[in-house]
This record gives structure tokens, sequence and C-alpha cells, in this order.
């Protein structure tokens, strides 16, 4: 999986993955109605915005988008050091948990908590690059246990707790974690 | 003391305050060179955004802007149930602490304590009559114990603590917490 910024003319390729994302509303807040055109002035946002795409082969000269992430300042001016960070993992690919796939949860064919993992890593990495030196998750659904023990796997922690934050489409008002980890030193320039 | 929704030609009123309380770069994230025209970007947000001002009466047939918050949905769509809220209150009137009084902080002239809580109740009040459940403030300076204080009187408590998000002027890098309160159901229409 290649992790790179996107451009303008990704977004025919994000889109997908985005509405498959918040269509199945138990992941990001926004309306699982959400249309295109709204979606994507939401997730295209100008610098200091940064639009990630993460990649893989799909035939011997085409490539194909499995995951999109925005990073944006978590605070203006002197809070602008942390990266406020979302990441959506085409769910096709990836089951990060919930109702839908009933008690115990889907685990999905082969390699795919493998693909959310990698995303998160690519993330990760190409935050410490842009010189950001910690990374927040503002609105981890807390029910959503397999995505909560994801991000633990990649060393981010609950540092708050947003009770009843969260109009849960099923399960009523459930709380939002906010997950924080600081970010090693830039290693290339991106 | 009265709050009410501000007007656009609020501002000239706004703007000392808001530029009292960022250029002392104790309490909130902006700059402190901050300058007026992207202050006023900054602040005055159109809807669902809502300004509002606290003012007092400052003479027979004259009112002067005392404190000014901004409240915005937490999140979007979901999340919209809950307000953010910033609270900028003239630092000549009321004295919230920091290292700039020296240890064990001023006082201030009597009533000063008073003006801050009185703000900080019309900004919970109009939040509760405009429908939202709950309000969360997201950068309280934890350094700054006297406004944490102040913010726990008027019953938020601390759900969240961002490490190191704020780099003081001369504190280093400090802590942020996250502070949240459920709010009473509406009273008015406003």
């Amino acid at each position: 999986m290649r992790t790179r910024r996107a451009a303008e003319d990704d977004w025919p390729a994000i889109w997908p993955v985005w509405h498959a994302v918040v269509a199945e509303g138990e992941t990001c807040l926004w309306d699982p109605d959400t249309g295109e055109a709204r979606a994507r002035g939401l997730w295209m946002l100008p610098a200091p915005a940064e639009v990630l795409v993460m990649e893989v082969d799909d035939g011997p000269a085409s490539t194909r988008v499995v995951a999109t992430a925005l990073l944006v300042p978590s605070q203006p001016d002197l809070g602008n050091h942390v990266a406020l960070a979302q990441l959506l993992v085409d769910p096709a690919l990836v089951n990060l948990g919930g109702g839908a796939f009933g008690p115990g949860g889907y685990h999905g064919p082969s390699g795919a908590q493998g693909i959310g993992r990698a995303a998160g890593e690519g993330m990760i990495d190409h935050a410490a690059d842009l010189g950001y030196h910690a990374m927040q998750l503002n609105a981890v659904v807390a029910a959503n246990t397999r995505l909560v023990a994801l991000w633990r796997s990649l060393s981010f922690r609950v540092v708050g707790t947003l009770p009843a934050a969260f109009r849960h489409p099923w399960q009523g008002d459930v709380d939002l974690y906010v997950m924080h980890r600081f970010l090693p030193p830039p290693t290339r320039a991106v």
C-alpha cells in the first residue's frame, strides 16, 4: 500500500470509499445520506489541511484507492503542532466492527485487518513527515470496539471521553473517545 | 449583565475584548499578534455558529460589551446536539489567572470574579435555549487553574486531557483540558 497526498482529480476515486463508510453510519458523524457535492466540500479542504489517499495495485497498470485520510491542525497557531486526523477505509476490504455484523463481529477475508492497519500507519508516517508532533482523533465511536482496538494497536490511547456525543443510528446516544499519540521526528520531505 | 445574539455591527465593540484576551496569550491558542481582519473572520462565523455578547450598563443611555462567546456544533450532523463553546471576558474586568500576575494570582477588584461567572452563565443559558443538549470546551489551558476552577463552579468537568497541546508563551508546552457539561431543557425562544 502506498500513501500519498491527494490531488483534486483523485476525488472520483475517493468518493466511493467516503460514501461507503459514511452510509454505514457507525464510524462517522456525517449524515449517512450525505451527497457527493457536500462530501467533496467537507473532505477536500485547502491547506493547511492535507488529504491523503492509500492505494494498492489493482492490475498490471492500474491502482485502486482503498482508504483516504484528512489531516488538519487540531488547534490554530499555538496549537497547530497537533494533527487532527480522520481515516476512512473501504468497508468492503476491512470490517472495523459494528452491529451490522452481529455479536462477535465479522473477521473478513484474510488480510482485511491488515489493510486498516496499513492505512493507519501510512497516515501516521505522513503526518510525522509533515512535522506534526502528535496526532489526535476527536470522534472515535466508543461502541466500535474493533476500531478502538485498531487505534490502540497503533499506539493511540484514550485521553478523553465525550459522553453521549454521537447519536448512533440504532444504539442511541453513545460516547465518543478522543484518542492521541505522539509522533516521531520527520524522516523525509513530503 | 445581559447576554444576546451579536449582529455584524457589534464587531467594533467585540474586537477590543477579543484582542485583549488573545494578546495576553494565556487562555487562547490564536497568535497573540492576530490582527483585526483575521480576528473578525475567525470569530464572526455564519450559522449554525452563534456569536453572543454580554453587556452591562455603562451610563444612563449606553452599554458596554464586557464579554463575547462563540457557539458552534461540536460535531456535524449526528453530533450536532453538543455545542462547542468559547468565551472571552475583558481581562481588565476579570482576572482568570496566569503567570503575569505572579504566584497566587491577582484577585482583581470587587465583583471581578462575578463578571466571568455571569458571562459563563449567560452563555450556558443561551446554548440551552438554542436546544443544545450539552456544552464542550475543547481547549481549556490546564495551567490556568483559576479558569479551570471557574468552569468547575459552573458544573463542567474535565472529560479529557490533551498532552502538551498548547505552546504556552512562557511555560513551554502545557496540557489542554476538554471540559463538558450537560444542559437543561430550553426555557424560552431565542
